[in-house]
């Protein structure tokens, strides 16, 4: 039900999933009255793939997470969430409100043995070098201690070897400076966890302008830092593409270069831009949870299932547990 | 002596600004076996205006703020922050270490009273609707409370009706959502003091990707988030050039496409790319200094000198200091 065009997009996009995906099952959780006539023209065979099981009550995009969590246990955000922990699915996935899909899923899954709070993972393209790296927490905490960040690192590390099978994923903590006395506290002493844990290939330190370099294939950092990033290169695209259109509307040669660098232009800016990488994972529950953005396309909200899909057939919080099993925890004795 | 270029672009610089600033003297402090070659051909006028104070000590890029406090105190960065103090000079410029700048000027200078931070600010670019807005801070303070949220508000504000007098800059605050229950604890108290300060038009929260669109004239942030976009920002523009000079050399119709759309885009980068506004303010203190880039040209230090100039006209620091008299300080009682 989530997400800027509702089922239009999200049953739309399952269906496409399920036909290229023969060997997958998908539970649609929601109104029938609106899900029901996007079905119409399904073939008995996909239809046998796909259960629906119904509900009116879903929570609002502008519905505060802690309401969310109390006065919507009826919703189809929390009936979703609650297939996983019933293992009567193996993920979920959701272009609703991203706070209560968070307050949810950490109500009803909780968190891995070892995690203290889960984090949202954002897919980051590496246009000059080809490829894609794991920026995280990107919004599901404002703060972050060093201990948080010593498992998002871990977490990160296991999700980006899942994506690429036999790489050792080189793990960056994102700072204001290379040199080891930059930074912040907490990010120092995280620097330290880093870099005496086994499981974790730590390469150092990384600023804002390497972001995009490549150097890192996951680069950890606290809520904020992480959606201050990823909505500034948005905001840097916004403004280039702006430009693009005022040249291309110039004087006539300004016209005849901006039109012919115009397709090249929109090449680029779709390789640079982090909101055409659609599905975030949530890492950290005992569960797989995917957030689509919500002003995702049918094949972006395709995309997040496939994501959801390659996690559970990586079993990516069971091995998140067996690498935070070696982690001591702080004593609090 | 500061600078990726030393004396080769700081001493050119200088005397430029002083063929443009007739009614402007400089005092140059540095190594003078490496400043006289550079003045041979000054003329007699030019060369009234300008003094020469000589120290072969000179605060190194790489040393330790703290080293360069205790055991530089005759570099040419301390000697040059202490003629302000003796009102020798009305202002400092400096291209050299910045942590080294803000630990002497601090130590030096001491910060305006009602000021508890002092504060580094970055010029931010508009480039879709003209004009130019402020960032701060970007590097001084790596964590900050409400209150030097604050502060910041009052000292960018002061700052940004010296660059456009007459005008009442909208000043807002940088955070991860635009709503009031998002970002800090810290944030959303000031956005409480702001919306209470007389001496503030405080327009709001504003986010990463609103951060170049001129809806707010200063913009607030800690020191690790404002460093964070500024570098996240060049990061961005230094992709994108990258995949321009690809793109300029793939098959034959993206050359054309390339090489046509190449100046358009350098003059769109250049729109965009804060390193370059040169010319960093450190506001708080009792006395003006600038920081230039380390890698600034010629022409960019005297836009940072010209910046100075500008500070010492509109007496930033004593209308901050009446701007915060006004406000109430936490009581220690």
């Amino acid at each position: 039900m989530g997400g800027d065009f509702g089922p239009s997009v999200t049953v739309s996009a399952s269906l496409n999933f399920l036909l290229d995906n023969t060997d997958t099952n998908l539970v649609l959780i929601g109104d029938t009255a609106r899900i029901d006539p996007l079905l119409i023209d399904l073939d008995a065979s996909t239809r046998s793939r796909l259960e629906i099981i119904h509900t009116s009550v879903c929570v609002l995009e502008e519905s505060n997470p802690v309401d969310a969590l109390r006065n919507f246990k009826e919703s189809s955000m929390y009936l979703a969430v609650n297939l996983v922990k019933e293992k009567r699915v193996d993920a979920c996935v959701s272009a609703g409100n991203t706070g209560a899909l968070l307050m949810i899923g950490r109500h009803i899954l909780k968190t891995i043995p070892g995690i203290s709070k889960p984090a949202i993972v954002a897919s980051i393209p590496f246009p000059l070098v080809g490829g894609r790296g794991l920026l995280l927490d990107v919004g599901a905490n404002v703060a972050c201690d060093a201990q948080n960040l010593l498992e998002f690192g871990v977490m990160g590390s296991v999700l980006a070897a899942s994506i690429n099978p036999g790489r050792n994923p080189r793990v960056a903590l994102l700072n204001i400076g290379e040199e080891e006395h930059k930074g912040t506290e907490q990010i120092r002493i995280a620097a330290r966890l880093m870099e005496n844990h086994e499981a974790l290939q730590y390469v150092g330190y990384i600023e804002g302008n390497e972001l995009f370099s490549g150097k890192a294939d996951v680069i950890v950092c606290d809520g904020f830092s992480g959606n201050l990033s990823i909505k500034t290169s948005e905001g840097v695209v916004k403004v280039i593409a702006g430009l693009v259109r005022q040249g291309a509307s110039g004087n006539i040669m300004s016209r005849i270069a901006g039109l012919l660098a115009l397709p090249l232009m929109k090449r680029m800016l779709v390789k640079i831009d982090p909101s055409q990488f659609n599905g975030a994972s949530v890492l950290g529950l005992q569960g797989t949870i995917v957030k689509s953005h919500g002003s995702a396309s049918i094949s972006g909200f395709q995309s997040a299932i496939a994501q959801a899909l390659r996690e559970v057939k990586a079993d990516v919080p069971k091995i998140i547990q067996e690498k935070m099993a070696g982690i001591a925890q702080p004593c609090i004795c």
